[in-house]
């Protein structure tokens, strides 16, 4: 990016998705750092754990026993933050405005065994999951009052995942969140103009730059976005212009499969840790309009900054003001496209 | 509020002032949490401390030397996000979008006195950092190139804060940031259309309902404002239609400091802790117009929920979909309300 002069200085850049902005200040990482200090996770967890909830045949807190099950398994959240059974109202007093929510949340177990995390699993167990997140987003999707499913998972204690049962969540709920709206209303003015995807676009861009890409595959690309607010935060998009995941064919869900370990096996060697992050499905709605507009990816949001226990705090300026961050995209996107493809725990053997 | 059914079952809620939604579950904190415990912070530090940068006569890790300041002082920070002698430029390449930005970043020490925290400052020691924060915002604001001025506090390890020496921070900027545009949008739609400020027509709504009032003084009410995202954010506005803090008359300034410290102890009350929070002050851009539809404001945005151990985590659906909290904005206020004025560490005695 040598005729980029904007990479030395302080600046801004636009998210074509969301219309937002995010400061850059590319020098910052020299400031000393005497904050606060995270924990370092463990990776060495046993197979099975007498007082994990998800662990298969062990009771939940809610009373229900979980079944012996052998790959994934999806349930109803017993501590959901939506509910199927509220009557949608609406409150309009003055200038306060609230509006009745139902929907579903689910918990997602990727697998049986206690010890491991996507990296650590086999592509053909993670096709597993993405099996399953397609069954869920087709099924809940069309349900009625479901008109968004948002699929994801928070990893690690830091990101507030209160059990390291390798698992995932779902809410499914009747309004269609805000930063979706965001996204369908970039996307969508964008296709009326060209009648093309503006991510498709975007990645085409991204390709011939050679800047921000870490990892391709024959379906799947995984990058570093010009416009990432968290240090190390990457997006996959199909190269297939997809609305949804119910669209992928066999091969592409391999791929997909195969992506997910890439991005999470680079992750957890950048810092020889078990990286955390939340990652997020964004898709069409589900309120049953087409999206043509729509191109589906996967983000990662991770909070690491400088080592396993630094992490990028966004508080005070950033909540006020605008998402700041203290290295360019392109710095991030080279360190990550250099890391190996072979989890750390399995080269030192 | 009995007429207001909502309240039982999981909704929404429009925050006018960004036009954005959060997601309240106010059956959720039931559930058992087996997450992250953060650590307690200690309120007993030494009144000056020889390896922090920012006690008095003390050297900065930039190689300059404080003076033996005696109530407050500011400087600009040695690592600064925002420097002022880059070029404004642009970068527009298909679909990357880039602009320069400059600007000035300030520390602001409220107190020489290393061991304190505001809600332990008197309230004579707090105007003088309300009159710090009035020059400050003046002064930049007036400068060429600053168009916007952002003051803030980051509270607590938790929140980011790598120093306990009681300060904040001032960052001023070329562009003005996206939160205080999106506020400017909503305020002005409302000022256009009835000529009133929409913070003061909200203002004097709560007071009639008086569900999420948490203190009030002669010239500002604190309150947990409808929308809230954090557990326990409240907003402190003034009953005064004034588009900038350089407009408080001396009353006012007074009547201010009183408050921040009746809302600081109140939150250090809570969980009997010292309390970690980012505060921010909202007011008009300074890039010359008058924005008649402006109406200051300082929010505290809280991170604890449950003990000071325990915090509400803004991540996976979070940041993918919606914001969302798990106590209602009037269970939060009546709490808040209900805690004493005098700081927990001198009831003791
Ligand atoms: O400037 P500080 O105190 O070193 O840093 C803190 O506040 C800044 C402004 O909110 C944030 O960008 C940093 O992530 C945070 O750690
Ligand atoms: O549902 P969990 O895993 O108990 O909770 C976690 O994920 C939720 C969804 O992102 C968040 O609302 C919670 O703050 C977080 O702790």
């Amino acid at each position: 990016m040598a005729d980029n002069q904007l990479n030395q200085i302080p600046h801004r850049r636009y998210n074509i998705l969301t219309g937002e902005w995010v400061l850059v200040s590319p020098h910052r990482t020299k400031r000393p750092w005497q904050g606060k200090q995270e924990k370092l996770p463990t990776l060495n967890k046993p197979s099975y754990d007498k007082e994990c909830y998800l662990c298969p045949g062990n009771v939940r807190a809610g009373g229900k026993t979980n079944p012996n099950y052998e790959d994934v398994f999806s349930f109803v959240n017993d501590f959901s933050a939506l509910l199927p059974d509220t009557e949608a109202q609406s409150y309009n007093e003055g200038l306060l405005l609230g509006e009745g929510e139902t929907g579903i949340c689910k918990v997602v177990c990727f697998s049986p065994d206690h010890s491991l995390t996507l990296p650590q699993m086999e592509v053909s167990e993670i096709e597993k999951v993405v099996l399953l997140w397609q069954k869920e987003y087709l099924e809940l999707g069309s349900m009625n009052n479901i008109n968004h499913v948002q699929i994801f998972e928070n990893k690690g204690a830091i990101m507030g995942c209160s059990n390291p049962h390798p698992h995932g969540q779902i809410w499914a709920q009747s309004s269609v969140p805000q930063e979706v709206g965001k996204k369908t209303i970039h996307q969508k003015e964008y296709w009326k103009k060209h009648q093309r995807s503006l991510l498709g676009d975007y990645l085409k861009q991204e390709l011939e730059l050679e800047e921000r890409i870490v990892a391709e595959n024959d379906h799947f690309v995984a990058l570093v976005p010009y416009w990432a607010v968290w240090p190390y935060e990457m997006i996959v998009i199909p190269r297939k212009h997809h609305q949804d995941i119910g669209q992928m064919d066999g091969k592409e869900k391999k791929a997909f499969a195969e992506m997910i370990k890439t991005v999470t096996t680079k992750y957890d060697n950048l810092f020889e840790t078990s990286f955390p992050y939340s990652s997020g499905i964004h898709q069409r709605p589900t309120e049953g309009e087409e999206h043509a507009e729509w191109h589906f990816h996967m983000s990662f949001y991770p909070p690491l900054l400088r080592s396993a226990t630094v992490k990028k705090f966004m508080v005070g300026y950033e909540m006020f003001a605008n998402p700041q961050r203290d290295i360019t995209a392109e710095q991030a996107a080279q360190t990550l496209a250099q890391l190996p493809t072979e989890h750390y725990s399995k080269m030192d053997s």
